[in-house]
C-alpha cells in the first residue's frame, strides 16, 4: 500500500510480526453506514488444501486486538480440531485488525480520524467477497470464531445460513449487552481522553501511551476473573512476579505496539454487534433463521459475555448445543495459555466436526 | 474551620446537604503512616438514647463517596433493624469522607495535595476516641457496615475484640482481593490523568469533571451487576429511561458534587484494607482473634466483593454465621434502591442483635 503524509507505518502490523498472510483487494466496500471505503483490503491467510468438492473449508474469525497470526498460532495445527490436514483452514483478520484496512494504513481522504465507521456485517459482506471471488467457496463445513470473532460467527449464521454448514461461537453473544455497552465505552475514553490523541491525528501510536495504559489496565479489570486474580493465577499460569508485573509485563505490554485508531475501530463494532437488527430488533426471530449445527461454548468465568447471556442466545438457535468452557482465566482465557482450555475447546470442536 | 487560600469550599459537604452532623475534634491524630493530621476533625451524629449501662450502643460506619447522611436516610429507623428507638446510633463519616477532614477542608501546609495518606486503622483509631472521650462507651452491641464501611468493621473486630459484642459485614471483605486493587486503580487514573487535576492542586473539583465523569463510567461497569444491566433494571428499579439517561443521571450525577481529592483519598484507603497486617500477614490468625458474635453479608450479584470472597473469610471467624443478600443490582444494592434489599438486611441484623 503506498502511504500519505497522514498514514502511521506501524511494524507491528507487518509481516515480521504477523508472519505470512496475504491481502485481499476488494475494491470499493461499499459499508453499512453508506459510505464507500475505497481501495479495501482484507488480510488472510490459509492452511491445508481445498479438496476437489471445496468441503472442507473452515473460516477462521479474528477478536478485539487479535490477529489471524494468534489464530493460527493458538487455534490451528496438526494436535487441534482445527487440523491443516484435514480441512482447509481460511483466516481473515477483521477490518480495522491493523493488518486489514484500518485507519491508520488508509490513504487520504479516509485516514485515520477520517476512516469510517465499521459494523459486523461488514466484516461479513468483505468475508463472504473473499470466500466467493478468491475461492469460489460456497458452503463452510465451519465458521469459528471467539469474542468478536464469535459475533462474526453470529452475522454469518443468520445473513448467509444456506452457506454455513456449522458454526461454533466461543465467548459471544448474538446481540452486544448493555453493561457491555458500559464497558467498552470506558475503554474509548481512556484512549481519546490522552491530549496526544489530539482529534484522532496523532503521528504515531506511542505518543498515546498514557491512554493506552489506562486502557490496558481497565481492560484487565473484567477480561480476567476475579478468581484468576485471588488465586494468583497471574503468577501460576501466567509466569509474572507480582500483580505490577503482570498489569506492566503482560496487560500494557500486549497493548504498546498496537494502533490506537485500530483499536477503537474494533470497538465501535464490538459496541454495536446485533444480529436482531436483521429481523427489526427481534433477536428470536433472527436467531430461527440459523441453519448450522451450532455450538455455543461461553467461557465459565467470562464477565465479557456471561455464561448465562450466552445459553440465553442458545435456547433460540434451533437444535444449537451449549458447551461451557471451564477456565477461571474468565475472557481472557481465549488466548489458550492454560492448556485445559484448548483441550476442552478441540474436544467440543472434534465433537461438531463430525456431527 | 478556618479555610486557607488553598482551601475548597464545597457546599455539598456541609449542613443543607449532610443534614445535621457534629464534628469531634481529634486534635493531633498520629496516623499509621507515621504523619500527624493536625486539627483533625470527624464528623457523627447520633439517633436515640445511650442507656444507663451504655449496653445499646451501634456504631455506624460508612463506605466509598458514601456519608453519615446516607447511611441515616437508608439503614437507620423506627422501621429498621437499626431501630433508634431501641439503640443508641452513633453514624461516623470515615476520614477524607469530604465531611470529616479531607484534603479540600484541611488547611496549609496539609492541604490538597499535601493531605497525608490515610489508612482504614486510622478510621478506628479516631472512631474509638470519639466513643470513648465522648460518650465514655467501652462496649459496641453492634458495629455494621458495607464496603469500606465492612472493611471498617473487619477492623473493629480484630483491633478492639473485647469491644465489639456483634459485626455485622455488608459487602466486604477482610482483605483486598487482586482484582479490586487493580480496578481501583483504573478510578484513581481516569481522575488523575484529567489535565485539570494539576498535580492535585485543582481549585475547584467541577474542574475535574472529564475525568470524574469517565470514573463515574468505570464505577458504573462493576458496581452494578451484569444482570441488573441486561435485565435492565436502571429502567424498572432506578427509573431511568435509557442506558445513557442511567449513566448520566445517575452514576456522574451522584459523583458530580464531591471534591476527586476526597475521593482519592478513600481510595487509597479501600485498596489497602488488610487487617491480616495485625499478624503478620496472617490472614486466618488475624481473623481467629475475632470475639464478636459476627454475620457476614456477601451481596449475591457483587463484582467488587464476590460472595466467595467474603465466605471464606466467614470460614476463618470463629462462630461466624453467613447470610448473603440477594440483589440483581450487585455492589450497588447498599444503596437499598430496590425494598427486597433491606428487607433481607433488616431481617438478618434483627437475628444477629437478638443473638
Amino acid at each position: 500500500m503506498e502511504r500519505g503524509e497522514t498514514m502511521i507505518d506501524n511494524p507491528f502490523y507487518g509481516p515480521a510480526m504477523q508472519g505470512d498472510f496475504r491481502l485481499f483487494d476488494l475494491g470499493n466496500l461499499i459499508l453499512t453506514c453508506g459510505e464507500t471505503l475505497r481501495g479495501a483490503k482484507l488480510a488472510y491467510r490459509t492452511l491445508g488444501t481445498l479438496n476437489a468438492d471445496k468441503s472442507n473449508a473452515v473460516l477462521v474469525t479474528t477478536w478485539f486486538s487479535g490477529t489471524g497470526k494468534v489464530m493460527q498460532d493458538v487455534y490451528v495445527g496438526p494436535d487441534h480440531a482445527l487440523n491443516p490436514d484435514r480441512y482447509f483452514i481460511i483466516i481473515v483478520d477483521q477490518l480495522g485488525s491493523g493488518v486489514s484496512s484500518s485507519p491508520h494504513n488508509t490513504p487520504a481522504p479516509q485516514a485515520m480520524a477520517k476512516f469510517p465507521k465499521l459494523s459486523i456485517s461488514d466484516d461479513v459482506a468483505a468475508q463472504h467477497r473473499l470466500l466467493t471471488e478468491v475461492f469460489g467457496i460456497h458452503e463452510l463445513a465451519l465458521v469459528v470464531g471467539g469474542s468478536m470473532g464469535g459475533q462474526q460467527v453470529y452475522e454469518w449464521a443468520v445473513t448467509y445460513p444456506n452457506m454455513v454448514a456449522r458454526a461454533a461461537v466461543i465467548a459471544a453473544t448474538a446481540k452486544i449487552s448493555f453493561h457491555q455497552q458500559v464497558f467498552i465505552e470506558t475503554l474509548i475514553e481512556a484512549i481519546t481522553s490522552d491530549p496526544a490523541w489530539a482529534g484522532g491525528w496523532y503521528t504515531a501510536g506511542t505518543d498515546l501511551r498514557a491512554g493506552m495504559d489506562r486502557m490496558a489496565r481497565i481492560v484487565a479489570t473484567a477480561g480476567w476473573s476475579a478468581e484468576f486474580y485471588q488465586t494468583e493465577r497471574w503468577r501460576s499460569v501466567i509466569g509474572m512476579s507480582s500483580l505490577d508485573d503482570f498489569i506492566n509485563g503482560v496487560m500494557k505490554a500486549y497493548f504498546e505496539p498496537m494502533d490506537p485508531h485500530a483499536l477503537l475501530t474494533q470497538m465501535h463494532k464490538w459496541q454495536r454487534a446485533d444480529v436482531s437488527r436483521h429481523a427489526g430488533g427481534d433477536l428470536a426471530a433472527a436467531l430461527a433463521r440459523i441453519t448450522a449445527r451450532t455450538m455455543i461454548l461461553p467461557i465459565s468465568h467470562d464477565m465479557f459475555f456471561p455464561p448465562g447471556e450466552c445459553e440465553a442466545d442458545c435456547r433460540l438457535i434451533p437444535g444449537a448445543q451449549l458447551r461451557v468452557i471451564g477456565s477461571p482465566e474468565g475472557h481472557m482465557g481465549l488466548n489458550g495459555f492454560a492448556p485445559e482450555y484448548m483441550e476442552q475447546v478441540n474436544r467440543y470442536l472434534t465433537e461438531l466436526l463430525s456431527d
